[in-house]
């Protein structure tokens, strides 16, 4: 008997999914762990960068009315009071034609106002010399400055207070530089979901065995682990006799009692051993659409119970793939309260035609250089090679037609660290 | 005195960094810590994907030439003489008006040419029910089925032998797949290369230190770690009175017998305190490069000793980000034996004017959103809060001319996870 099931759009799917995000709490880390996690709080400036007026180049502190004049044919003397380097301190006051040597990242000095870059200046006695030494030199300058001329000004890259980034940011290494300039030893951030995987398939074979008639080694499950592993996240494999409802029931419960999420893969189709849409009635989960008008995976699942997910993927590798990355993967970003929680997306030309019409939207295995888009080889949903090849998913809307080589084509970057806030799928 | 460097072009300072690569050897490791590797060898078919002609389907297994004359008038009727599910072989031969019911991925029993889907037919006797105990069930279809209709042939996805993946190539989900497929259970890599990171510059506090007048925390030392980090390599942290040449020198030295590569920032512009100059001296090492015509970063200064790296960044945040990317990163992903040593690189529309013209090529930290992008905020090479906020660096080609809002520019994502083999600095 076959169960008639009503497709849903596939944007239509993951806002259903992602209306049902239930946010983790937080917990602090300390900043070497911190890459890769999403911020919980907004990052407050806890006070100015820079946090004093200070030299941007390598050269001379000055009083700018001093220069007023200079010219190639008039060029205007300093003496050198002081020498300091970047993170010294001068005590001298500049003085009437009176000049500080200052370093890259210096304070400023008291009464200058300006800073001639060394290369604007020629030495006219006694160089300061590697060990700072030496500090009774002059030079002359044949232009003006400008008051504020060449300073990096108190506050100017960032103000106390000041918001920088929202809670809800992925920590990447910019992010750290800030943490690190703020003085941050560790970090609030939302805790990473607890996630389960249990590959389904009477055909399965356990890792590493040696292969049997009519049967394929499990690859759906290592796959989403990577899925998961790329974000950060590490997975808790379960097993189950698969062809048993009572015994699938009772580990999908068991996970449910660990995890924030199951994820399985496989039995969400109509076949006789399909039971995942027997064990989401038996458990009582909401099922939030059992048919997506989408190529591969138009049986993926999704269903919640009591705040957590179940994601009935398909068995079949590349719809297994896709449909984590489309509905898992940002709902376990947003379940972090992350600002964005959808793969980089972006338009290329896709490089060869693709004939196949189809009345649903298509996500296809692909290889994308940053300006053409070529699938990646055989591309059926059972493939493997595909999605080893692939380093993105070509994104080609229903109807009737197919696409020539040199057609604009969406493509989604599964691979990029910081997502998109939107998705035009 | 000022040092007279001659500055020379982007893509000639990158070609010198990486013809200078040497191959690091290779280690065995878990499929399950493999992700984010490089292949240290081809990535060989063991056997033929499918393993056998199996059905992509949940369906029955009929002789095509039992189909033959089927019509919506003339239904053809099969009895079921079987029921498999995925991973079960029949031991039944197909005959005449006979046919197996069969679950998708099941292998295909003897006799039988085709799959007919369960939605092509009408039940008329006996539903094989979800326990699969009843099979004495019998349809009818309406079409006639081709022989090889709706089968996955055994090798179609990928030939026993065949090379799947070259070496270099970069261990992401969908590579788990396939060694998962092939029954992998270690996998043998490149090993990961050993980086010491030394932050120079007397302004330096240590992190988590209160501020003192002049002096501004260490923020490039955490965000270089972070940087490798998103590579899968851990940085090694190293410390020195970088006042002192002796003592640098010892720790460099020191550094050199202990990494693959060490990553100075800060000390190579041409300030009185920036000994990493004399450092390179003293040590004979070979110095690739010191004046590169890029803004941020132009004294980036790269130097080899004895198959090492010395990567002499700039100690402005900015400067020092963008060195890491476009220098030390390709250079020890070359090192790894990377088939894509460069961070995927693409065009985009520019979200705003950007007016300062240079002779030198430059790299704005900005966000990019897949189509547009936009400069991170406030643009100096010291500044911290645009490398936090930007996903992105837009690459503007050195010139006379500033560059409008809707102009093509190129743009470096340096986020995504597999990266590219050319790059069009």
């Amino acid at each position: 008997m076959v169960e008639i099931r009503t497709p849903i759009s596939v944007s239509e799917a993951v806002a259903r999914v992602q209306a049902e995000a239930v946010r983790l709490g937080s917990e602090f880390v300390p900043i070497e762990e911190a890459y890769g996690r999403i911020l919980a709080e907004p990052l407050i400036a806890a006070h100015d960068v820079p946090f004093f007026d200070r030299s941007p180049y390598d050269g001379f502190a000055i009083r700018s009315k001093d220069s007023v004049g200079a010219s190639g044919s008039g060029r205007v003397a300093f003496e050198v009071v002081d020498h300091i380097g970047a993170g010294a301190v001068s005590d001298k006051k500049v003085g009437k034609r009176q000049a500080v040597r200052i370093m890259t990242g210096a304070q400023l000095p008291q009464g200058a106002d300006a800073v001639v870059m060394l290369e604007q200046t020629q030495e006219t006695a006694g160089a300061a010399d590697v060990e700072g030494t030496e500090t009774n030199a002059s030079f002359t300058i044949r232009k003006p400055f400008e008051a504020g001329e060449n300073i990096s000004f108190r506050g100017e890259d960032m103000r106390s207070g000041e918001e920088i980034l929202p809670a809800g940011s992925l920590v990447h290494p910019g992010t750290i530089a800030l943490l690190a300039t703020f003085g941050y030893e560790r970090l609030e951030v939302a805790k990473l979901p607890v996630v389960g995987i249990l590959s389904t398939g009477t055909e399965l074979l356990e890792q590493g065995s040696a292969l049997e008639p009519g049967k394929i080694r499990n690859s759906n499950g290592p796959m989403i682990a990577a899925q998961l592993r790329r974000m950060g996240v590490r997975g808790r494999m379960y097993a189950a006799a698969v062809d048993r409802l009572d015994d699938m029931l009772d580990t999908v419960r068991q996970a449910l009692t660990e995890c924030d999420c199951l994820i399985t893969t496989g039995g969400v189709s109509v076949g006789d051993f399909d039971l995942l849409p027997a064990v989401y009635e038996r458990l009582g989960a909401k099922v939030l659409f059992n048919k997506v008008a989408m190529r591969p995976g138009s049986v993926t699942t999704v269903a919640v119970l009591d705040g957590r997910y179940l994601f009935g993927l398909s068995g079949n590798p590349s719809a297994c793939y896709t449909g984590f990355e489309l509905f898992a993967r940002p709902a376990l970003l947003r379940m972090m309260g992350a600002q964005r929680v959808y793969p980089m997306q972006t338009r290329a030309i896709l490089g060869e035609d693709f004939g196949k019409a189809n009345p649903f939207a298509r996500f296809v295995r692909a290889v994308y250089d940053g300006e053409r888009v070529v699938p990646a080889g055989f591309n059926k949903s059972n493939a493997v090679s595909s999605i080893g090849r692939g380093n993105a998913l070509i994104v080609l809307p229903g109807g009737t037609r197919g696409f020539k080589a040199g057609d604009t084509v969406d493509v989604i970057l599964p691979g990029m660290e910081e997502g998109s806030a939107v998705w035009n799928l």
